[in-house]
């Protein structure tokens, strides 16, 4: 018997194989799906069932690429959107692995159809919930994706659902969400990465209410909303494109990487202060470990793609970029920008001042102009006297307020996402630009933020 | 933060690693500790602690291992033993890692001094119960340890430690034991391998009692004892001796192989087929897959072992056989059995009778002995009705119920076990042995088993 | 800069790359290419070009499948025949790989078109000259493949591109032919795993000759032709059919396994001792040592075959496999020989007497009939003075020769072919076989092989 | 049979093994043995001999190392020399590898005792000539390591050993030296990566010579001599401290990091663009690709070493350290450069100026002080006409020549080393340094390099 979750950095996604003697079920599996087959390979098993909690929206499902390569049958929650391939699933539906059976609960919420699906223990107790997007580790799954109107509405469902459906199962039952800490799909998850309905009828700030209504009140929420949701949204009814085999990124000679530029998207991984002392111009500094959360924030899905980044990393950026349907990926630049500098071609770069000189900035009369790109909800303490905040992933629409002639410089906790900032900037013709190495944290740590 | 189960197959012992910010703790470590010290190196944390639930008996611990390579601190429960490392745990003592906390708990029962260790999350709720050989899943510990006048006494502390102490914590918690389904510390436990309190509170047999009085009768059983337990025992109240790196078996051609071979124990790995159609004379077939199980009963700590076996199972079998202390390991046989016949050197067989064959014998007159190896607990059908029950660990003193002058056949629901009761009754002077592949599973299968 | 050689084992087939700043050429590729792919990609090099030495008739050339990947241009030697891809090279035709330059050498005589190619070291001097199968270390390349009639003349083209155009090239040049030791493309290939022109022509049998006359007369003879070649003739001239990606073979439960068995080809790949002990009914047994030398031999192309083997060997035996094009491949038996016991289904056996017990079968009164399976070539002994021999490749056609009403005993140096031969014969309705363990080799070692 | 070539990258040291039948003999091994002792674990060979080519200078040999793991027996050349361990090596010795044939030849010049082993193959003829640092691709030895005074001796030595015993074994004779391009053991050596005596009695510069006079004119050459080399002999002849295993680089905490850093060597193995960004004040620039060359000439061996680095490269970095004989590694900096900022501690920078505003600087006023750090035998162009040149090795006792009132902008060829000369003059006290990113080549590639 075999019960494993699959972690995908960055989405916090989690899918989960359930196997035993000779079978196997996936629930939401992602797109590369070679991990499934090498594990059920291993475990002698084949896999004939894939269950869907939800029609997904953060990333590309890979129920489809599973059927081409197992046979294995897709079920489907959320049946009343116009799904292009596999069968519904119906509230009580069963299914049998060895000797294990799961059973449907159709648990409304997230979406109108969401379904967790409960697994038995060879005895016939339930013994694992998976639960999809109905109830995560310290929050609940948001309810606005179907526009403020049924904001109410798709709460008090959820409400039903967890209250009602998914806290009797019994405090002992193990809760396996489709989301970990990290995730856009809840706002507020928690770091128990293992966890039960117990422990969440206990701790779970959003089940600490006394009514239907207070928990409409505490959780219906308008939340950020990426841009490509619509387009994942979209492809997960039609079935994402077939794959077959995961593509390779192939490394290119700065000669070949400058070919036909103009339009292509420049996507740079390396860390802020690399980024910093040297870089493609016009690219984006989207730093490896926050790649799956913006790229879709900051890339359109029809030019090519290439990458500046540590050749170690292009498998990773791979199976990152596929997750969330970037398909046309042409390569990383051999040799990196020493190369291209070899090469004859320009290399542009971004202030990184030290903490040291920045306090002299801030202190003294440079004028400068503070760019506090932190949400709204990571702001507590006031948010900064100087300078102005603009949420990262509202910039592109917020360029007009933005001065172009002071030196513009973005911050955040760590420095990371103000690196992406300036970039977005520079690549719109904002020229002064500075990021501290480290951002708002090591201005803290140097002990001379009482002044900003 | 990360919390990791480690398992070692075929003893079924799980050490866990507690890890957050750059603290680890680990708990009940085994003596190839190099995966502990990969995992803390990747997730940038130093393994500042070492916890023991108890004065283990069934493998050896890997703590002095730890303290030597990173400056550990031990801290052992059973402290009331005379202990040459490290440091006693006190009931509530308190660790922190990272933003966890640990707490003892002193829960006695499988031997006087056993310790569970309760970790809070970051908001101070408990979280996870680490029991050691307390609570499994679907099981409680054994308690005849210190022999069958104290079973009773044992016995009462157990459910004193179960009912008063972990099952308070609330139906919640995850359950984290030092043992999964397998394992000799434990008769029955389940193959739910992630449990709770609240799933053993509804589920697990031994916790549907009544009273102590029932718990007792119904748990306070004698259990087999493997030889080697003595060995643990003491090995892990001195220290086992340091390692520092995991030797390598090397490869022995016939010549080198066959050097001293009087003081020699030859285990052979291979499957029941290999080992029946060619075996070196003298050799014990111990399986791969119960090797950690049976290397304890069948084989002394005072000579040498060299191994028959597939060469990408050396690395394996040098990890199992230093778990459980046997660290004079000389090498494999290198080119196997054809090489060693073409060395000039004798093989000897056993024979592996098809069925359709056996069906022959058992039907016929050919006068054979059956031989059914099982334990007493495995026999629910009144068992064979030819031949003799005599459970595998029982042969080396039972030789003298054995006969000579007939062929002797073992008997076990795989046939794996019998071609080991084989192999031991070939060392001892047997002749005339078969052992049908498959054993009495293929018999069943076959639909000849009416007749035994 | 970057010369290596890839052996396909078994075939003893060597393929090149060679790399240097962005470019790679590659000669001779196989089938299954990701090898070449990572390699070029590590070295930042694209690659352009791929040769043919000439039209392979041992295995599958893997052109169109490295054109497919990276649209490298082929150049296809024995252009006298209809290619449906690439182009054909002419003698003195020459291309770039960075700083080095490769030319092409009319080298006929193993066929009429074969090509050799001189590597130029950066400063422009011959250094490594890749000969195809022209020129072996220790032989000369077959010349029998266009049949006796052309034997001489074929014969007479090799000496000449060997002693008027290859010799002169100049003793210092390394020679790089297109296979190695093992291979069927040339009978006596040497071990000298590195040689050079000078070696060749000191130390070459073949090239000791005073005469063309001389040569021909020692070289031109017609040799074993396995069936396969016709395929791989065919199908290297309309190139193979594309992979894409290499498949895995799937663990089979017995229950799959065995559906539609009348038309599978079942391969053992075990040691003979493992497949003696206990194989499937029907199954032949290929050792997976010898698998690609007679796959070829002893498989038809039209029907699927599944394995009984070591699941570790699965990758293997895969790339094995689709070397010679055999690409219907259904997957491997779960679990072994043991499952498919467990399993109810039938188990099949030939025996492996021990030498001892062989010895007395020779000198006593058993009537037996040795089966002397080893090649002409390898008996300079005068061979047994018992039995018959009849070459392994030459079994299935000469049944009649070999009587059904005494135990029949394949012999060769090792045992493995051996077992093979029984495994042919039982699958034809032998059922009296027996395989010595080790075979002739264990025998003379034995000390009783006076009287055979 | 197996020959294979081992190379240790940077040092671009080669040793070998040979091995065949049962048996090995590994010339020449580096200090990190485990990859020797896997491959013949996988071979089943016995390592029964070190065979070394002389006392070596730039690295630590690992014989004793092998000793201690196998048993195998040391023999020396340069036995006029007081070793403490092993024996000495007789002209014309021999030893025998399964079928094979190592034998002695004494050929004197790079040290008096070198010596070289002929491979004879399984006929008895020379086949590869292990030469170590006498001859090798493109060049000869050194012969300068005993002082300017035996200098002529030495060179005529090594004529005699090149014409008189090495070139006579023959044109076909493959050549195996100790050393391939890049190392510090001869100056000139060939990207010829594989090569014969043919070949370099043809090609190889230093032996298009007509006599003794004329090869001693051209050769005999003082060549620089880093400071580490005088450990290395030292330690070579009493057999360099046992390893047994190699150790991890631990990750650090900037608080465990910075513990004592004014005893510490920071050494920052990342890009020239990185290092400029940011890096730890006083750490030296010694960029992975280079380390193995640099670190001898710029560390001591007595304070220990920590490193500012990619976490991937920690394994590298240890095997490049050890092998000459720095053993005192702490760990790693946990998180990198934003990590030390974020825990508020100083980042030093180093301006890394486009070429495009490098070039303002040249033509335009700024009064900067470039600095050639090419070495003497890089300059064939008349070298810059501003500035000076200052090879990088001498900079450390240079360092009056070099102005503290302008900036100073250390150059090379393609901005590694720059960066390297940058940090050294950062550590002395310079506080107004630039390194163009990619040096002189990125220069001319931008076509800004008329004036400098």
């Amino acid at each position: 018997m075999l019960i494993k979750r699959y972690i995908s950095e960055g989405l916090s996604h989690y899918s989960y194989m359930i196997a035993d003697m000779a079978q196997a079920t996936i629930i939401d599996p992602r797109r590369d799906i070679q991990v499934y087959l090498d594990d059920a390979a291993e475990a002698g098993c084949h896999i004939d069932h894939v269950l869907e909690t939800h029609r997904n929206e953060d990333y590309l499902i890979g129920s489809v690429e599973l059927e081409t390569a197992t046979g294995a049958e897709i079920f489907h929650a959320d049946s009343q959107w116009d799904y292009q391939y596999g069968m519904p699933v119906s509230d009580g539906q069963q299914w049998s692995v060895g000797r294990l059976k799961i059973k449907a609960l159709h648990t409304p919420g997230h979406t109108p159809g969401s379904m967790s699906y409960v697994l038995h223990d060879p005895d016939g107790h339930p013994w694992i919930l998976f639960s999809g997007d109905a109830l995560f580790s310290g929050d609940a799954g948001r309810v606005d994706l179907l526009g403020e109107d049924r904001l109410q509405e798709m709460a008090s469902m959820l409400y039903d659902s967890i209250f009602n459906k998914i806290l009797p199962l019994g405090d002992g039952v193990i809760l396996c969400p489709a989301h970990g800490a990290g995730s856009m799909c809840g706002s507020k998850i928690a770091e128990r990465t293992w966890t039960t309905l117990g422990l969440e009828r206990q701790l779970n700030p959003k089940l600490q209410v006394k009514s239907e209504r207070k928990f409409i009140e505490l959780h219906a929420d308008m939340l950020d909303r990426p841009p490509y949701f619509r387009k994942m949204e979209m492809m997960n009814l039609e079935g994402p494109p077939i794959l077959k085999w995961i593509p390779k990124l192939k490394p290119l000679l700065p000669e070949t990487f400058s070919l036909g530029m103009e339009n292509v998207q420049v996507v740079d991984t390396r860390d802020q202060i690399d980024f910093g002392a040297g870089h493609l111009p016009g690219s984006i500094a989207l730093f490896m470990e926050k790649l799956p959360n913006f790229a879709g924030w900051f890339l359109n899905y029809d030019d090519p793609i290439r990458f500046v980044c540590d050749p170690r990393d292009a498998e990773a950026i791979v199976s990152i970029m596929i997750r969330i349907g970037f398909d046309r990926l042409s390569g990383y630049l051999k040799n990196g920008i020493v190369g291209w500098s070899l090469a004859g071609k320009r290399v542009a770069s971004i202030e990184t001042p030290s903490m040291d000189e920045f306090c002299t900035w801030v202190e003294g009369e440079k004028p400068i102009f503070p760019l506090d790109v932190r949400g709204k909800d990571e702001i507590s303490d006031g948010g900064l006297t100087l300078g102005k905040n603009i949420p990262l992933t509202g910039i592109p629409e917020s360029l007009d307020q933005i001065p172009k002639d002071r030196k513009v410089v973005p911050l955040c906790p760590r420095g990371n996402r103000s690196m992406l900032a300036a970039s977005l900037l520079a690549r719109a013709g904002w020229d002064d630009l500075a990021v501290p190495v480290g951002g708002l944290g090591a201005w803290k740590a140097s002990g001379c933020d009482q002044s900003l």
